[in-house]
Order: C-alpha cells, then sequence, then structure tokens
C-alpha cells in the first residue's frame, strides 16, 4: 500500500461505534492506494507496477495487503497516488448522496451541513458537475472561501438565521434534498430550509446529538428521512455498476472536477501523532499515513 | 347532515395547528353523514333520501350543507349512520398508513402506537383484513382488551419495557412498518422495534414531543421516516381510485369488519360539552355530534 487516509469511519470503526465490529485483531482503513507487487497464477488484466485501489472490504493501513483480483480497480498511473488513496469512500457517497432521490434534476439546488468536511467538498464539486446548485453550511466562516473554490454556489453560517438569510438570496429555491452529517440543530435547520416534500439524508453525525423532528414537518411538509451508508449502498448495486461508477469518479479525480485537500502526511510510524491530528476539529484537509515510507 | 364526530383534527383545524389554515368565519367538521335533500338540475345518480357522505372538503358541522354532486358518495341504505359519519377518515387513514411502504406482505407484522383511539382500531381491523400481524402499544393497560376485541394480535403497554417483551413472545417478528400518532419516546421505542430497513409513518403528534431519532438508525439501520396526512394522500389519487377505495372501505363498515366505538353523542346545542368530552383522554370511543336532533 502507498496510501491510505484517516476518515471520521475509521475512528469510529477503532473505538467500536462503526455499523460493523470486526473480530479481533482487525486492521483498521477503509480505503488506500497501493502498486501491485505479484499475481496469483490465474490472473490477467492485472500487472505488477499497476497503480490500483481495493473495493472490498478494508484493512489498509498495511505496508502490504493480499486481495482478490476481483476486488482491485486499476487506476491510470497518471493519477494523484494521495487523491487516489481517498477515491473509495468519499467521491462514491457524494455520488450516492446526490442519487438519494433518483437522477438529480439539473438546475435544482441541495442543501448541506458539516460542508468543510472532505465529503462534503466531494458534494459541492459533484454537484457541479452534475449541473446542481449547493447551499452550504459551516461552523466556521473561515471555511468559506475553501467550499467556494471547490464550486459552491452559496455557503453560510450554520447558525438560526442560515433559513432566513438563504431565503433572501436572489435566485436561490428550497432544495428537495439536504445532506445531513452533524445532527442536532442544525439537522433541524436543513429540513426547515427543504422544499415540501423533500428529502434528508444523513450519513453522519458529527455534534453526536440525535435528529429532532417536529411531526408536523413529516405529517404536513411531506418530509422524508433516510440514512446513507456507502457499505449497504454499495452492495445492493451490481458488482459491474459498482466498477463503472468507480471509473466514472476517477476520470473526475484525474481532470482535477474532483479534489480532496490534505492536512498533512504522516509515515505509519507516527500513527499517533496522525490520529490525534484527524481527530482535531480545526485541520483544513485529511490526513493521509504514508505506508511506504519505512520500506 | 345527520352525523358527524369530533376528530382530533378537528380540534386542531379549531385551534389553528392543522395542515392548512381557512378563511374565517368559517365551519369545522372533516367527515360526517346526511341524507339528499334536494338536488340541482343536472343531477342523476343521486336520490332525495339517500344517505350520503360528502368526500370534499370539510365544514360538515352543520345543519345542511350544499355540495356538488361529484362531491358525494351514496351508501347503502342499511348502513349504520354512527359508523358511517366516521368513513372518511380513519378508515381511509389506516388504509393509506398500511400500504405506506406499497402493497403490504401477508403474514408480515406492523406495529402503532396510540393503539387505543379510533384510528388505530382501524388500523387493527384493516391489518387483520388484510392478513397482516399487529403489534399495538397502549398507554392504559385496560384499552388492552378492546384492542384485542378489534382484532390485534398482540397489545403492550407504551412504556421501556415494550421492545424487550415484544422480542420474547413466540411468533413475534420485527415489523417493517411502524404507525406513529404520538411522536417523542413512544416513537422512539417504534423505532427501535422496527427491522432493519424499516419506515416509520407518522400521522399525528400526541404527546406533542418531537421525534428524536439518533442518525445511527438512519444510517446503520436504514430506517426510513415519512409522515402521513390523509389530505395530501387523497388528493394525488385518482378520483376513481379514491371512490373505489371508499366502496371497499364502506363494504367493510357493511359487514362489521371495521367498527369505531363511540363514547357519546350529543347534540349541535351542547357542543361545548361534546368538545371537552372529546378533549379529555380517559373517553372510550368517539364523539359525535348529532345534527338532526333540532331539526
Amino acid at each position: 500500500m502507498r496510501f491510505a487516509p484517516i476518515n471520521p469511519a475509521d475512528l469510529n470503526f477503532i473505538e467500536g461505534s462503526y455499523g460493523r465490529k470486526p473480530d479481533l485483531p482487525a486492521t483498521p482503513g477503509i480505503e488506500g492506494v497501493g502498486t501491485v507487487d505479484a499475481l496469483g497464477p490465474d490472473v490477467s488484466n492485472i500487472n505488477p507496477g499497476d497503480v490500483a485501489i481495493p473495493l472490498g472490504p478494508g484493512g489498509t493501513w498495511a505496508e502490504t495487503i493480499v486481495r482478490p483480483a476481483a476486488d482491485l480497480l486499476v487506476l491510470p498511473p497518471s493519477i494523484d497516488l494521495h487523491q487516489a488513496s481517498m477515491l473509495r469512500v468519499n467521491p462514491a457517497t457524494a455520488w450516492g448522496l446526490l442519487h438519494s432521490r433518483g437522477q438529480p434534476h439539473k438546475g435544482s439546488w441541495i442543501v448541506q451541513n458539516a460542508a468543510s468536511s472532505a465529503a462534503a467538498h466531494c458534494v459541492i464539486s459533484l454537484a457541479r458537475h452534475l449541473g446542481l446548485h449547493s447551499l452550504n453550511l459551516v461552523r466556521r466562516p473561515e471555511s468559506a472561501a475553501a467550499c467556494l473554490a471547490a464550486g459552491a454556489d452559496i455557503v453560510l453560517t450554520d447558525d438560526p438565521s442560515a433559513p432566513a438569510a438563504a431565503a433572501a438570496i436572489p435566485g436561490f429555491s428550497p432544495p428537495s434534498l439536504a445532506i445531513n452529517a452533524v445532527g442536532g440543530d442544525s439537522a433541524l435547520r436543513l429540513l426547515n430550509l427543504l422544499a415540501p416534500g423533500g428529502t434528508m439524508a444523513t450519513y453522519g453525525a458529527m455534534s453526536r446529538q440525535p435528529l429532532k423532528v417536529p411531526n408536523g414537518l413529516l405529517i404536513f411538509k411531506d418530509l422524508h428521512l433516510n440514512g446513507f451508508w456507502l457499505t449497504r449502498w454499495l452492495a445492493q448495486l451490481p458488482p459491474a455498476d459498482v466498477r463503472s461508477l468507480y471509473a466514472t469518479l476517477a476520470s473526475l479525480v484525474l481532470n482535477g472536477s474532483i479534489h480532496q485537500p490534505v492536512a498533512a502526511i504522516y509515515p505509519l510510524a507516527n500513527l499517533h501523532d496522525a490520529l490525534l491530528h484527524a481527530s482535531s476539529s480545526a485541520r483544513n484537509g485529511k490526513i493521509l499515513l504514508d505506508l511506504h515510507s519505512q520500506l
């Protein structure tokens, strides 16, 4: 393996609060990129030296992994390895979230919170690529510039003034899709921003607060609340569709349409520091592990 | 008009907390039964003396109403007029709720709270008619007998012991549909009782407490939260389907498969007492207005 990011889901996995718990001992890491060292006897279409990402179950925080050939997606050798190490989770999550209501309508709006996260930046970039407009809520106003650089139409501070501020912006119309990674009061703001009949898809819970949903928003405003878990979503897609999706996403990474900022890169020997940095709330970008530096 | 019930939605309508607010002055009453007094010049298929219910907008708490012929559904003259006055709302609500996930699978389970209400009794009866099993949560244990008489499979007290008690019952399997008329902690119990991938449909908020939804139930358990509002649901059905639905429901009332208990009947002159009685939480059955007693 060459590089693997530290994702919030990795931290949840380590602390036992993720959706599935492995038998111990277990290797963390749900994504990463590597180069092919050696092949089994029956493998074709893959060559030693190929750049590839594992699409199957995790365990990527390791110098070497052994996988069935069918679990690997070979990438163009010119792809940026840092970006490739983050291809499996966030870009696919963003794609799945934006298709929560089926094929999105060009020109329509979406709204999301936690908009400074790497996953949210993928949502912004993909929304722009799909012809959608995005309203983005950030906790810290200084995150706005990076969201706008990624293609955001509107960035607002995630506080009680946001719904009124959004309504006052010319050209804005209430979204039919909200993407929630926070929970609590922030999620309630998303529900209030949604158009009648709209859907909120929840994929994270950064505030660790449950959703608080006035019954009338369900009964009379006809809002729909769903969850999104990449593992489950991919599992119900035909394998050929999964590979085709990742080929599309890889081409968007190659042409720069999807770019996730990197805050720092640590050798595996400094994992402790890397985890502390990944857990801090004020970083701007992903923490990557360099799994090759000690070979 | 002959009889009209006092529904929770009528009380909400009067206090201004219903999904739509009328221009004042307005006549309350979203359903009721009457006999046809007189016809306009172009009306056929309806005769003076016919028993009929209005399917259009409300205003039924009145001695006489004038409606387009297309809004009336003529019923068999042998139908119980008390039951007919309650045909439009609760039986159709129960039908719509039970079809929240499409055509329900015979033999599957549903769970609901507020199971002693008239709407919930219609859910129990219709679930039985459709070949479904129902788990019913009631606030007061003394309500259990009436639920069982209506066709309930299981009745439990709506407290923190309910999920474990249900799981221990032989033959019970987690429902894929929960029907919520309470909100707050009771709704959270329903979410915990649901099978993974299940749906909770909310049509009432008796506790006046918002839903409290742990994000993980959406992300990892894949639960779906929707609302149900009869007015909206009927509006998106083709008019012929609406009439066909009510013909089916009327036949179930005629053969006794659907029966809503009546607690008391008041003349319109005693509306004040009737409203107080309808607002009390300890009654067993609907309060009806007798709109004919003073003619």
